[in-house]
């Protein structure tokens, strides 16, 4: 089914204590072309390389491209895992059809990923903390300036092997809150995994840099009062000895995170209310000293303690600026899955049969 | 300042009356490159020729692109103007602003698009109603995921010989009111021209299509009541003797066309309200009588005469589903100003020195 084309020219491999996020690209790259007389043909893994577009491609000028992000782990056991792919498949086809793409078959998007894992095993970095991030992606190349959706597109995964988040331990950040500018409302495509999701916030994000924040926080379009994400995380709250999170409004990215951080508190009695959060409630909670804690979740960072916001030029310190006990816990619990040193009750983790290379030299 | 290789290798001219949209390209194109070292260099004439891009580039997983379209016509004298190319210079680098992409040099822009317009100066169509439609257009094409602007652009001008939009005449077309999905909303992107904004109406584009609609009318994002856009359109309305038009809310486009339609109207002692208009308000007045006419503006077809709306289910007829006087006369007049027919008082056509070259043969 996927024909794998082997490079002849293998790249040096960076340093794993060097490797950042999403600078470097494995050996090779997975490929599947549409045509909407031959649907998805041509399964192939072949040598990472440039893709060649017409300039009129509607990539270009209409952003017609969905993309997904998960990880693999090479465990404490050696034997390397994904996490929840089915999840990330499921969501790229939940964005394709929001986007007039026609749907990936998953099975094959399933062992399209094994596969390339297995071509690139050599790859998958073993310092602590280290893992292979997978960007698929779906691009639309027809060469044709109508603006309706394309005829063809050409579906690629490439692979990363990304540094450790918290190299120096979990460590909460500085958030700003948008009061202007919006990420996306409800009727949008804000819960699409889309390109043009993302450009739409690098403004925001570029004054709340300057101004010393890591992130953004962004509110709903309409009232500029619900809370809906940080950055490229969910969000959630302990208010009061209870835990909420947004409600997945249909404006915001439905975390594979957030949803295995809900599922891991509801298995210990802890109860996650999904619903709707406005940000004068947090101030007010915070004020009151009731915000016990806060923290964002994604694939990246996994979990991400909140030390602080800033609204509308008001700060507001959780928790005294340092990571909860909860968020500490999670990200304990959700990384100790990841990498095969706390028991996978939920069978998230799926076995690729590979054993992972933990000679350093492979990496340096 | 600009380099010219011209191409060896001509492509073969389609017959004018197969033009369509968008379909045809011109031999060559205009390049320029940004690095954030070096800023924006190697301005450059080069045949049309594909774009190589490393998969990674930004442009695939983030969105960061923007694009204008404008267009140049063979004048009845002969003689080739381009139509405010100062507007969509400056229109684009506001999109940039937006987007976090570096301004152009607009005397460059504009140097650009007529040396371009020189060379390829065969391309441009004589037949009634035909124009060159020109797309320029950015990308980001650093190879990195982080969700961050990239350091690196690449900024192209591209040319397609486009046919009359009305090979029959002007004529009325049937609109689609989304009313559950949005195309945009005040503090996001929407007044930027970047291409998320357009796969983001894919879904209800292909919904009206199929109940037998030319294009979608969107609402507003916050109450799905107030009119913003139709397709790639401005919209107005001609209610009890007034004429009415979206205000620029910061979530629609602010049309070349548009500009130019509430110009002539006032130079015509026709006052325009720039005002908020809700579908409820047009509604009632067609039920009234009272709405004379409505119609778009855009480049694609200068004016496109509304002849019926569907809302939630109810149809409304706008002046017996037929082109309105008004209407018709602001079509004859810019398309006059356009072709050279027309007095242009506004100082709107640019002239480019060339003279077309109207031999039918060259086109076909
Ligand atoms: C906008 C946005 N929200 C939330 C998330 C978190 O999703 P996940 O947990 O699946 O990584 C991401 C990252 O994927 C994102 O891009
Ligand atoms: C969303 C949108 N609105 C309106 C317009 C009309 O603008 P202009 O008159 O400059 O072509 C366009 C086309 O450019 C558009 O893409």
């Amino acid at each position: 089914m996927i024909r794998v084309e082997q490079s002849t020219n293998l790249k040096a491999k960076p340093p794993q204590g060097e490797l950042g996020f999403g600078k470097y690209f494995t050996d090779h790259m997975f490929m599947l072309d549409y045509e909407a007389s031959q649907g998805w043909h041509d399964a192939r893994i072949v040598p990472y390389q440039p893709l060649t577009l017409d300039p009129a491609a509607k990539v270009f000028h209409y952003g017609q491209t969905i993309f997904e992000g998960l990880k693999a782990y090479h465990g404490s056991d050696g034997r390397v895992r994904l996490f929840r792919p089915e999840a990330n498949i499921a969501r790229m086809n939940r964005s394709n059809v929001r986007m007039s793409v026609p749907e990936l078959d998953s099975e094959l998007f399933l062992a399209a990923l094994e596969r390339l894992i297995e071509v690139d095993a050599a790859w998958i970095p073993s310092e602590p903390g280290t893992s292979l991030y997978i960007r698929p992606f779906v691009i639309a190349t027809q060469a044709l300036l109508g603006v309706a959706p394309s005829e063809q597109y050409q579906f690629a995964i490439i692979m990363s092997p990304v540094g450790a988040y918290y190299p120096e331990g979990i460590n909460p950040v500085r958030i700003f809150v948008e009061s202007e500018h919006v990420r996306a409302s409800v009727g949008g495509v804000g819960e699409a995994k889309t390109a043009g999701n993302y450009a739409a916030t690098f403004m925001s994000q570029q004054t709340a840099k300057e101004s010393g924040y890591t992130q953004v926080m962004w509110l709903d379009s309409a009232q500029h009062r619900y809370i809906e994400e940080v950055g490229s995380m969910n969000v959630f709250f302990c208010i009061d000895g209870k835990v909420c999170t947004p409600a997945l409004s249909g404006s915001i990215l439905a975390g594979v995170t957030r949803s295995s951080i809900i599922q891991l508190l509801e298995s210990w009695g802890i109860e996650v209310l999904e619903r709707a959060i406005t940000i004068e409630e947090v101030y007010e909670a915070g004020r009151a000293g009731l915000l016990e804690e806060s923290f964002g979740t994604g694939t990246a960072a996994v979990v991400s303690p909140i030390g602080e916001l800033c609204w509308r030029g008001e700060q507001l310190l959780i928790g005294d600026g340092r990571t909860g006990a909860l968020s500490k816990r999670l990200y304990d619990t959700l990384t100790g899955i990841q990498y095969g040193t706390v028991e996978d009750r939920f069978g998230w983790m799926r076995e690729t049969g590979l054993q992972g290379i933990i000679r350093s030299d492979i990496m340096e």
